[in-house]
């Protein structure tokens, strides 16, 4: 690999065009990394909601064209001026957010927000000069959360990429770069469910089933599933969950059905939806004096969470996470160690394998609410 | 005092016959305790806001006469059947709330909601027969919180009282038995600052500088203090509080002016106002990343707590307390030994001592917002 060192790479990436519109195979060019950057051969990616919800353009300011995908695994191909973490042949997830390593987030224990790589939807070009590294033609096309994994070779800043066990597969591993790992950390760091607890866990997705294999791994004795699809259902069971509650089969608030199924609330609830009504059942249907309810899923710009302060009151508690509370580069290589040591199930994720130049069928998938999570094999 | 044992006692107890009207010293007749009840002499009592507020009877059904009072110390005139924990002579602060030893949440380090002896602001008699054991020509007197404590002798249930050091002086450590309790566990057993932490206090009456000293004590290096009333600020200096806002000195919420002064908000903020605006101010002034928000003060029955969702995705918490998650018979004591190991600060709270036959002075002095305890002397 030594020859594309310093050198433009040309290689095949899935460009988005336009909003909504299938993704179309080019042959790009990747320039080398600059400063604190690091270009990867991308092995492994696969689709994660976020990479859809920018791609359909609904909600946010459009940025085309653009390449998606950010969930990945692959080795690092040449590393920039200032890098000294990392050097070719490094096996790595890229992350869609980052850790600088001097700010006051990266200094604290308690947080992973880090001030100068948090994730950012908006931007699609490099911190260091504000320019994209991928062009045809020399058109940019841009980058997405850093990432761009649907493509032969990414550039990434360094502080985004986590060096992981070079005998680790990238094949499985490669899906804890992002929504796996946010739901397990959910449960593992956040809402920390002890031995014998009841957890609800709203949203089935491959994030809640995630934060679903976090209570297993922790000891829950009863986990509650919520989900208005009932396909999901049977996957769910797969995943320790022991109780489902479609809301549509009820006709009062579901935090009600599940406060009297578990006399008086759940021990913890995890909300991976993103949809307010869920976050705020999530919240009521937690039990008073040592409940803890811990939303994932992003809310809409509009959104409004609303409850009775007595519900606070009466010691319940209420947090945020954001990535599973995980630092990037400090943490996920011990995400990756408990794969390795057969306790974290990574493969029951995995639904669909598919060769890159048949990516859009990953969205299909994904609009139709089928299966958890669909690796792109780089290579065929 | 073996006289009295099994005998109803007559003594003088200051009456509540309506509500917002002034209170009555009549002697009244005290029953014998039941099972698991104990009769206490109360010897030091003080006033607190739910007396008030309950004595004001705006917002809930009214319950005359009654006997208020509940933040007390006293000492065991005689005990019930079935008491085996204290004995007469005992040295006992009475709380609003129970431990009863054997529901759920007295049986998780967690919470301290009892099931069975958890505050009731309605019940006006005794658990055990449904009855007062006050009353006057035979006529029932209904009892405040489990305590009436603004009587020289009062009936408690066992669950409620906590059995303390007989060296502690009574006319000090009444006042832990409610609301300074309440503020400064809310500080040491919930919002826990971390030495140099900065930390926000909403309202600055005893139960907020009960909070301030707990943060002081934590050794918080900055300690933010507001309130809509400039007279607290002097006071407010004696208990650690560093800098002092009043939210009506500004065009722009509060939090923002918080968020500002502390380069992206404070660590920890504890709200002991009630009032919902600033509950939700309380919230949003924490730092994103590892911020926490803990509510203390009662709200209105139509109070929404509202906020955007992404305040808390972005890591921030928020709960609540009762009673500063202090388990009266299990905790207290040690509060208590806290005061005689000189390293909780239990004076400067107390700024009037009267007599009982001027209890109404008290009320006085609190409709007024005059200072912060004021020590009503039952022998005096």
């Amino acid at each position: 690999m030594s020859s594309t060192v310093g050198q433009v790479i040309r290689c095949k990436a899935a460009v988005a065009w336009e909003a909504a519109k299938p993704l179309s195979i080019e042959e790009v060019e990747v320039a080398p990394p600059q400063a604190n950057e690091v270009r990867l051969r991308i092995l492994f990616t696969s689709l994660c909601h976020t990479d859809v919800y920018f791609w359909e353009a609904k909600g946010q300011t459009p940025l085309f064209p653009r390449i998606y995908g950010h969930e990945a695994g692959g080795i690092v191909e040449s590393v920039g001026p200032g890098v000294t973490d990392l050097q070719p042949g490094d096996h790595v997830l890229p992350v869609f957010t980052g850790e600088c390593g001097d700010c006051r987030h990266c200094k604290t224990e308690e947080s992973n927000m880090c001030d100068l790589l948090r994730i950012n939807t908006d931007r699609g070009v490099m911190l260091t000069d504000g320019k994209s590294r991928f062009s045809i033609n020399g058109k940019p096309i841009y980058h997405f959360l850093g990432g761009s994994t649907f493509s032969e070779y990414t550039v990434c800043h360094v502080g985004t990429v986590a060096k992981i066990n070079p005998a680790a597969p990238l094949d499985k591993v490669c899906i804890l770069s992002c929504g796996i790992s946010t739901g397990l950390g959910a449960a593992l760091n956040v809402a920390k469910p002890k031995k014998g607890h009841t957890v609800a866990v709203f949203g089935l997705g491959a994030v809640g089933l995630a934060a679903a294999e976090g209570a297993r791994l922790s000891g829950a004795s009863r986990i509650i599933g919520v989900d208005l699809n009932p396909n999901r259902f049977k996957e769910a069971k797969k995943f320790g969950v022991t109780d489902l509650i479609n809301p549509k089969d009820h006709d009062k608030p579901v935090q009600q059905v599940i406060i009297e199924m578990t006399d008086g609330g759940v021990d913890r609830s995890i909300e991976c939806t993103g949809n307010v009504q869920a976050m705020i059942s999530a919240f009521e249907c937690v039990h008073d004096g040592w409940g803890v309810a811990v939303l994932v899923g992003v809310p809409s710009k509009d959104d409004e969470f609303k409850t009775h302060p007595m519900n606070l009151l009466n010691e319940r508690t209420l947090k945020g996470t954001f990535f599973g509370n995980y630092k990037p580069r400090t943490d996920l290589p011990g995400v990756v160690e408990k794969y390795m040591n057969k306790e974290l199930e990574v493969e029951k994720f995995i639904t669909h394998s598919i060769p890159f130049s048949e990516i859009n069928k990953a969205f299909d998938y994904m609009l139709k609410g089928e299966g958890l999570r669909c690796i792109i094999r780089m290579e065929g």
